[in-house]
């Protein structure tokens, strides 16, 4: 599994306002703290600050690298942004988190990501919005895939979202997103699909056990990565114990030498 | 989800003692506490004692009727245990745990399985032991089924259990019982499969999430039940999400209503 960190993040409160206050201390820690919890990325995001985005992004990732070594996922819809995270990006390929089909979006998106070494990121959304279905939204996969392909980009460099709608909203969405799922990796086997799942339980409570359960769900059903909250042990542990359990982690090696580090836990 | 509690087993080494002290308090706090936790049945085995099972379940029996109002699985491989345990069951429709095609098991317990009204569990093992593979696993549940309904069994009281091997002997046996979980429910929509799944984790550290994980994934395979512990909160917790995730809970009316009354955790 790859997980995409997902915590720094300037929607969420504290860590807008830590962002507000130049508070250095609070963001480098949450890249640590995700960097030791096995993630893969750590996704950074600044586009609560409407106004200059650009130069918290450029803050922000300034100071991370100065924790962690892993690759970040530079998260913004704003070609500017991804830009300046990508001449900043020091460790690793990058992940550019997101292009979509619309039709701005990706016009100045694209040339990025064929200028960049990076993954990137495609959320199934189009002029239309998000689609209900999972039809359309196969189709809008389909369709950034073949395109970033023809423009160059190789298809192992390519990732996939199916978009995650709150389960509170309409009871069908968690299926929604395991038939997308499904079908992108039966098209596309060497296509990646990393989903934001969190979004599945805004509005219940228990969000943790919802988020858990979704995770095991999309895993079962070929998901290759996720951005979520990798300091829930529990989380960790399920994703441990799910690749075993699907015959992805010959003798359970992984499984056991992440007991032993403490990273599967008891409870 | 139909949740079988599994703690009252003479093979668990607490138990043994407490029915060898003939300890009421012990079996009656086990069955008042599996209740409580949303059991729709409470599982009860003595058969780790090989000259007085039926002795001491019928101790065992008496006891918990005296404190629970569910209907009781009656685990033994023995006809007499059996019977004995359907002719004292008190409260609803008790489940016979088990029968399965091995010539003689299946011979002596099928008339009890037709003079009394229960349901009956079938497990996919036959005079050649348990099967390696999905494909004789379900060949064996079809003719357990189809005979079964031969003799007059309603084939809504007949449940199937795939049987569990541990990933610790080979990483593909969760694979094998996801795929027999599904072929049965194609073919039988009507029959309920019922599994252990607790043996997955033998022989690996941190069973629990093992469990949990499994549990999540052979749900999203179809699966109705599952012999389990009930007491662990979080494995609830996952069994009302999955419910929901997968679109089994109008509303997430059940999965608001767990979480209100605390069966549903937070963390």
């Amino acid at each position: 599994m790859i997980i995409v960190g997902e915590l720094i993040n300037s929607t969420r409160k504290k860590v807008k306002e830590a962002m507000e206050k130049n508070d250095e201390e609070y963001i480098k820690n949450l890249a640590i703290k995700q960097d030791k919890a096995g993630s893969d990325f750590i996704d950074v995001n600044a586009g609560a600050f409407v106004f200059d985005e650009v130069k918290k992004l450029e803050w922000a990732i300034n100071i991370i690298q100065e924790v962690t070594k892993k690759p970040l996922a530079i998260d913004s819809p704003r070609p500017e942004a991804l830009e300046l995270g990508l001449k900043m990006h020091k460790n690793g390929k990058p992940l550019i988190n997101s292009i979509t089909k619309e039709s701005e979006r990706w016009k100045k998106v694209l040339p990025l990501a064929l200028e960049y070494d990076s993954y990137i990121l495609g959320l199934c959304i189009d002029d239309n919005g998000i689609p209900e279905d999972a039809d359309t939204r196969f189709k809008i996969a389909s369709s950034i895939i073949n395109d970033l392909v023809k423009e160059g980009k190789k298809i192992e460099d390519i990732a996939i979202d199916p978009i995650t709608n709150p389960l509170s909203v309409n009871t069908t969405y968690g299926l929604v997103l395991l038939d997308t799922v499904k079908r992108i990796k039966k098209e596309f086997p060497e296509v990646k699909v990393i989903a934001g799942l969190s979004n599945i339980s805004y509005g219940l409570p228990a969000r943790k056990q919802i988020n858990r359960a979704f995770m095991v769900m999309a895993m079962t059903y070929g998901m290759d990565g996720a951005l979520i909250d990798p300091l829930d042990p529990i989380m960790i542990s399920l994703i441990k114990a799910t690749e075993a359990l699907l015959n992805k982690d010959p003798y359970c090696a992984n499984y056991l030498k992440a007991y032993r580090e403490g990273t599967v836990v008891k409870t």
